[in-house]
C-alpha cells in the first residue's frame, strides 16, 4: 500500500491542516527506465508553502496533486541504468511512501553519510547557505554578516560558514530561547529576537560597524532594518520571504527600495540553489569535511511518521523548528 | 557682484519659488591655492531636489546655503597651481555667477567641445547612463532594456547607448509627444506614456520578450510594473526615484521586492556615477566619438539666465524638458 498526503486546497492566510488529505493506493510499478523507490526521510521547507500560491520557479501546486517536497529515499526496484537496489536517491515526489520516477529526476547519493544530513545539511538547504553566502553574499574577514530566520534550516549553515569566514554574524530568531542558542551553540556573536519588538534598534547595537553582507530569509520588517542600516556597497542576499508565505494581506513593500539602494550603492540579488548545482559536488566535499572535522554542526529536527508531515510544515511558520526540519518515513 | 540663489527653505511635496532666495554679495577673493571661477553653465538635476531632503552620498542641503549643484565655468583668476584664466573646469559649485575654489575641487575639462555638452552629455549625466548601462547593467545584444524617464538627461543617453549595444529600447515618458519623439529623433523601438494610464500591460506589449535591462531612473509605479515583467536573472539599474522626490508622502514600497527578485532570481544594484570617475577619461572618448560620428545625439535644453535657475529645477518635476536641462549665466 502507499500511503499519500494530498494537497487539498489552497490555504487563505495561515496553513492548516485542511491543506492536505489522507490517501492510501496501490504501490505503482516502475516502467522501463524507472526506479521505484521507497521513502525515508521528507524535508520540509518553507517554499513549500509557497509553492501553494502560484508559480514561481517551477509550476504551482495543484490541489489534488500529491504533496510535493523534496525527499530522500531508497531504491526498491529499478528499470533505470545506473540505479540498483539499496542506492540512496534524492529528489521531488512529495509526501508519500512510494513513488515510480525515471532515472533523470533521481539524483543519487552517499550512502556512507547518515540519512540527516542528507535531508538538508549535505543537501538543497546546506548548498542554498553555501551558495547564497559565498557566491551571491562574496563575504570579506571583517564584514558584518546578518541572517534572519537564523535559527531555521539554511540561516544556522549560514551563521556558521560566515563564522569560518571570518566575519562578525549577528542572527535574528524568534525567542529569547532560540536566540541563546544561536550564540551559545552555533557561536554567533549576537542574536535579536525580533518578537520582542525594537528590532531596528537592537540590530543596530548588534551590528556596531553596520551590516556588510544582509542574507534575507524573511522579508518583512527584518529587511526593512537591514536596509537602513546597510553599509555603502552592501549586499543583500534574496533567498527567501517566509513572513510573507503563511499569510493573508502581503505587507507593503519595502520603503527603502529602490531610495536607499541608489545612494548606499547596494546589490540586492536573488538566487535559487538548482542554478548552482553544476559546482554541487565541490561544494558537498567542502560541507562534508565542515561536519567531520566539526567546524560547523549539522542541526536537524525530526518528526517520526508520514502522518507527522502536515503538522511538521506548519510548525515551520510557528516557528517551532530549529534547523532542518524532516520527516523520517 | 556675486549674484546668488540661496536655498531658503526645505520644500514639503512639490517644490517652489519660495524655496530659493535671491542675493547679492560681493564676488569672492581667491586665497592661496585658489582659482575664482565665473560661472558659464549650470547642470540641473533631479538629484539636487532630493539632497534637500537629508543626507545622501553627500551631506543634506541646509537652509542658508547657495543652493548647491554641478556647474562648468572659465577661471577667471588663479593663485592655483595648473589653473590659468581661461581654463574650462566643472565643480559642485552651485548657483551663483562667481567662487572661490581650491584645485582639488576643480575639475579641468577641454575648451574644444561646446559647453552644452560639458554640461551633461559629456559630463555626469552622459556618464551616468554610460556607466550605468554597461558596468552595473551589462547588456547583451538581444536585450530587451526599458529605462524609465527615458526623456530626461540621463534615459535620452542610455537608450541611445542600449540601442548602439544591439538592444531592443522601450522608454517611458510622460505625454504623447515626448513619447513619439523618442522612437522618431533617438530611435526607440517603443514608448510608453506613463500618464495615459495602463502602464504595466503597455510596457508588457512593448516588451514582447520580456524585460532583460530595467534602468531605473523613476521608482514608483514603472519599477513596480517592470518587475512583474523581468525576465529570468534580469537586472534592475537602481539610478535614481525620481517618482518619490517631489511628493510629500512616498509611495509604499514595491510589493515585489523580495518575492519577485528571489523567484527570478534578478539582481537590483544602485550605483553613483562618482563610483566609476577612474576611468572616467576612457568613457569621455568614447562618448566624444560617438557624438561626432552622429552616433548618438546629445539633447540639451538651455534656459538662459541665472534668475531662471529655481523654474529650470521645479519644471524638471513637471516633465517640460526634454534631454539635459541647463541654465545659461
Amino acid at each position: 500500500m502507499n500511503r499519500q498526503w494530498l494537497y487539498a486546497k489552497q490555504p487563505v492566510g495561515k496553513i492548516g491542516r485542511d491543506s492536505f488529505e489522507w490517501a492510501e493506493t496501490a504501490i505503482p510499478e516502475p516502467r522501463a527506465g524507472e526506479a521505484l523507490v521507497r521513502t525515508r526521510m521528507l524535508s520540509l521547507d518553507p517554499a513549500n508553502r509557497a509553492w501553494m500560491m502560484g508559480k514561481t520557479y517551477r509550476d504551482a501546486l495543484e490541489p489534488g496533486q500529491v504533496m510535493n517536497g523534496f525527499a530522500i529515499g531508497e531504491v526498491v526496484e529499478s528499470k533505470a541504468p545506473g540505479l540498483a537496489p539499496g542506492d540512496i536517491v534524492e529528489g521531488d515526489w512529495g509526501w508519500q511512501d512510494y513513488a515510480a520516477l525515471p532515472a533523470a529526476r533521481l539524483a543519487k547519493r552517499t550512502t556512507e553519510v547518515p540519512l540527516e544530513l542528507l535531508v538538508g545539511p549535505l543537501s538543497v538547504t546546506g548548498l542554498t547557505a553555501y551558495f547564497g553566502l559565498l557566491e551571491v553574499g562574496r563575504p570579506k574577514p571583517g564584514d558584518t554578516v546578518l541572517v534572519s530566520a537564523a535559527a531555521g534550516a539554511v540561516g544556522t549553515m549560514v551563521g556558521q560558514i560566515a563564522k569560518l569566514s571570518g566575519c562578525r554574524v549577528v542572527g535574528t530568531a524568534g525567542g529569547r530561547d532560540k536566540c541563546d542558542w544561536l550564540v551559545r551553540e552555533l557561536g554567533f556573536d549576537a542574536a535579536i529576537d525580533y518578537k520582542a519588538g525594537g528590532v531596528r534598534k537592537a540590530i543596530a547595537a548588534g551590528c556596531p560597524a553596520g551590516v556588510d553582507i544582509y542574507f534575507d530569509n524573511t522579508g518583512g520588517p527584518v529587511l526593512d532594518a537591514a536596509l537602513s542600516l546597510m553599509n555603502l556597497r552592501g549586499r543583500i542576499v534574496c533567498c527567501g520571504n517566509v513572513s510573507q508565505y503563511d499569510v493573508e494581506k502581503p505587507a507593503p513593500g519595502p520603503m527603502a527600495v529602490p531610495g536607499l539602494v541608489v545612494t548606499k550603492r547596494l546589490r540586492m540579488e536573488g538566487f535559487i540553489v538548482m542554478d548552482f548545482y553544476d559546482r554541487r559536488a565541490e561544494a558537498e566535499v567542502r560541507l562534508a569535511r565542515w561536519f567531520a572535522d566539526g567546524k560547523i554542526k549539522a542541526v536537524v529536527d525530526v518528526l517520526d511518521g508520514l502522518e507527522k508531515a502536515p503538522e511538521a510544515l506548519i510548525g515551520l511558520f510557528d516557528g517551532s523548528n530549529r534547523g532542518k526540519r524532516a520527516v523520517r518515513v
